[in-house]
């Protein structure tokens, strides 16, 4: 079993210990199944308290699972939806939309995970096309992938181009509690106040034991939530229990707290780093060359830090810490070794003790690589 | 909330106490997430002891998803299952299996919920015509959706003819417990060594918060369960929390004592409706006329009791327990009142006095529906 | 290279030398693909005349991909059809509506292949149950796999039922032609007339090379037909040689000429028939105990004549004449010698002498099966 | 109807005259269906004689229907392709792949329409990873949507990276013909002889009236064709209409007498257009800025010229003559107009007096585009 924590993801932390209070307190009698129980009753509350009196929230398994009742809900058979090239539901869901949903995904380049109003201009000439699929949703991410976070006025910009030109927008947040913890607004602030229609809303990210709900906030931009979420296996018989971690999550502000830590727990990271980071401040994608030893790849605006590395350093750290790469980096400019961008994730339970000694062994691992 | 236990399906009880306890004693540090932990490697340990030794355990969000990644995994894209006109896989997953795994149901009629091999030979002229669903494989359900149990033999007869004829044979266990406990054999001796191929193991309705497992039996009976599992949103990111409830069912004989105590409330409220069952003790499905008052539609083999009565007792008992209509009968022969099938369902946690209580208010329903 | 004419199915014809014409006729210049062309523009007309001024045609390939485009339009994801048992669309498509469009298929039985009203009342109930397929369209064959014919008042009455409960009604008319020819009734009286909501129209069936097309009826009963048979991949290029051979079909009703006659035949080989068949004229769907030798088992109303005669005997005649059995029968009542039902089809080029060769050579096979 | 010949498609152009004679004869009596007839026998040995003693045809419907049944025959349902991003499978056909196949499109730039063996490579990583679509397949187009072939050796490399890697490869051959004739080469040097497995084989682009076929070159890279080319609605009943077509095209090579004939006119269109085209002959994909007036976008080594004119003169031809417009391309660098990337194809039917008029045409439109 793990000794430590490490800096893999953050689906490697426990649930937090008021989560499973929660759990614990929902099993008691007996209760309606498939949401017909006062737990979800009360998620429905809770959840109009954050997003708006028009939102419902459909309690599901899984992130891949929110995303696909939300878009295949959203979407015509012959729908398609603009996302970027970075997201998940593109990168990472091993084909669940196009094979569940029969969804077909349009992707844009977007070197800091983010999308402009340009993805809509892009597609928005196929729409009436019967040889095209047809772009109806903008997916977004938020915070994305890589670990930036749109401002309410960037999400509100893409929302208005889309919706100008007849398309909705969806909003994967898998980390919005980051998103608006680092920004320092509400979640309404982000999705329903900027023109967001649907919302995957996180749980196990941030400290559920399992969880998410697909938050449809304009009822307009649905159909047939409750038979989609059904056929797509994503509908849990005892579903007081994931209401009442969700609830738990969302009351008392549990949710920013968490996120919040994880935040300032990525933003202790890179400052510890910064002064090993001989290749600088300024990211880009780590697509282009950048001088050896550190760079960062990203800006550090939610829960993760994203790095370029000597593989050597980054194979020595391993032996103690876990993380994934990211993907392979050009060779150093310098001295012509292979190098890897990787992610450095924090969670609600990252301490600071964990944040600097894991500084600590980067910086080893980039002064020694061959005896970190 | 509610104050009793119903009769209305088994995932209306909470969780056993042990299974929390397992849940919570997980809830400790970091864990590789999809399945590379601890917990989920001692699943497969226990999951052996049970099945046998080329058991494998895949761990799923729910029964329907257990479903749709098993028989996916068996089928190729041309493939159509076998199974009973009362299949939950037919009747109660929405479409899933056609809708997600692409998969044709090919239903045969089955009075008491149960195939024979015969279901094989109906089909068997279709192997090989480019026209037709290809029937590679029988699903069976155990103990079945009506209550009834298959024997060891019964099932060993339709393997064997499934598997002469070049097809595989899934067991639909949901309440797979039900049946071994009814029947005093071990899992494998109903599975495993009589020719079952893969099972969907149930645990939501044994007393787990959610979550059930696709165990495959033979390896050589599927294909890329991972990949099937992930792409159908069933691969849990915190697999720990799964896996150990999946284990604490599992470990102790926890599965067998919650069972058989289900299935020995069931019999006891078949016995304390006995001396009211004008109708007899015949089960007749529900399709023949009954003589007036209450009949029992079904053998009692598992948890649950299937019985027909006029709707006005019917709805008169509503009044104080939930429980559900299964199927409209035909009206008394006697007095031509309307009548209806009814499914009494007991769980791990229902208890004599829910069952005493449950029986004397049937009785007064029968004599005065109007005043009970 | 085949010198005689079979009696296996009416897809064994070539196209009729007015269609060929037709098509000849329309290969001149260059023509907007994809139906921007005036063959197209002039089919909309001819269809409009004969099923009504809001008719459209959309033209497809054949005739599953006519029902798949339908049955896709009409539903929703979550949607179902009722249809019979021996429904071309459940039997014989290899589960192409299940796969392709995502559709359950209901099946109810129905031993001359024709649905009532009742099948509407047996899955009305599943309206609106999130755990249940939505059953929204009944689907109809006219005539029907079985060679026999709905009547008018017949459809009208499925269509008020269906259209009561919320549901609509889709035909499969890969025959529509010979059931108006045997009703002697226009297109319209069987579909637009008695509520029908879209149909397939059949043509290769009946003189074309290939070609069918789904001719939607009520514009409220679908949506997105173009993109739908766009990504069903029934969208043809040239689209300009499946719309000619359709006018010529429905033009100088050449349509009726070929329909009519191919039912003449048929009738034809049961008179001729009706001497040896010593088990008589009632048709009993052949899953009864028959007399001895020949019997019918379905009425003659379409271009098939269904029959159970002893397999030896259908063996000995099928060294000369190409058909198809369509099911194992029961075992001869007096012989006790294995029997089989065949189909025996005539299409439009059928002659009177090819019949009479046929009656002739089947009367001799039953008599001496082992000589014929 | 059009009084001339468009540069819109070469879907636009009618049937050879020698393929509607094949056709033509192909129409007396009775034969199998399903392709159990003399027809497709005779398709087979032509087939083998062009690509190879293991090759077999299975003949279809459109071009769509045979990528859709080459890819799904060749993909587990947890597969991906890698494929350019122009290419006709992902940028034309409404997702069918996705819908239909449930097929991930991993696409990848290409200025050019060509892959090169750096897309195995960008993928290859992803293999066994359950999270991600399995990219077992790369999809080409030769001659690719752009009007640019692959040299054989270009496809040898990528054959080769990909079967290193335990990927197959497909070849989208919709305008095949149109390669080889400009290699010179016999179809099998492009295809069987540089480890291509599969190939859609186009014949509507070349003189059909319509009619492709999946031709598999290596057994081993496909499963269950019959069933998917059923199941996905492309099995023709009278097949012998198709197969007597491709016969026609690939016997006494009609193929490469059309195809060349198709590239020399395109090649006469672009030597005529030269000393028009001040922006000159260096293609850049039209993503650059390129002078004042006509440019060529893509190199012309198949039937189609690929150019950028300013909007105005474009529209000013288009009174005229129909062609379509394949991108938006960057205004002017001189003057600020705005700019359209458009797309000039010759087809089998395509005159020199055509191609000159049009020639002259573009030649006042962009010298006076107000009065064209």
């Amino acid at each position: 079993m793990p000794q430590t924590r490490s800096f893999a993801s953050d689906n490697y932390a426990p649930a937090h210990p008021a989560v499973l209070a929660a759990l614990t307190a929902a099993n008691v009698g007996h209760a309606g199944s498939y949401g017909a129980d006062p737990w979800t009753e009360r998620l429905q509350e809770v959840v109009r308290h954050h997003f708006g009196e028009q939102a419902t929230a459909y309690p599901v398994f899984n992130g891949t699972g929110a995303n696909v009742v939300a878009l295949t809900s959203m979407l015509p058979r012959w729908g398609a939806a603009v996302t970027s090239e970075h997201a998940h539901v593109h990168q990472d869901e091993n084909g669940a939309p196009e094979r569940v949903g029969g969804i077909k995904l349009l992707t844009v380049t977007a070197p800091d995970g983010k999308l402009t109003p340009g993805a809509v201009d892009r597609f928005v000439g196929d729409l009436g096309d019967q040889h095209r699929a047809q772009p109806l949703v903008v997916s977004i991410t938020q915070a994305t992938e890589l670990g930036t976070v749109y401002s309410p006025e960037e999400i509100r910009a893409i929302s208005d181009r889309a919706h100008a030109a007849g398309m909705r927008v969806h909003l994967d947040g898998a980390r919005l509690a980051n998103a608006a913890a680092s920004l320092g607004v509400s979640l309404r602030e982000t999705t329903t106040d900027v023109g967001v229609d649907v919302v995957s809303f996180g749980g196990t990210k941030n400290g559920l034991l399992f969880g998410e709900a697909v938050v449809v906030l304009d009822p307009d931009a649905v159909q047939g939530v409750d038979h989609v979420r059904k056929m797509t296996m994503q509908l849990a018989s005892k579903m007081r229990f994931v209401s009442a971690q969700l609830t738990a999550l969302l009351e008392d502000d549990l949710w920013r707290t968490g996120a919040a830590h994880a935040n300032a727990m990525a933003a202790r990271l890179r400052a510890a780093l910064s002064p090993v980071a001989s290749g600088g401040e300024v990211p880009d994608g780590g697509t282009h060359a950048a001088p050896s030893g550190l760079a960062f790849s990203q800006t550090t605006q939610a829960n993760a830090v994203f790095a370029v590395l000597p593989r050597a350093a980054a194979e020595a750290l391993r032996a103690d810490f876990a993380f994934y790469d990211w993907a392979a980096a050009s060779p150093d400019p310098v001295t012509g070794d292979e190098r890897v961008e990787v992610r450095w994730m924090c969670s609600w339970d990252t301490t600071t003790e964990d944040v600097d000694a894991f500084a600590t062994a980067v910086g080893a691992a980039l002064e020694a690589p061959g005896q970190a």
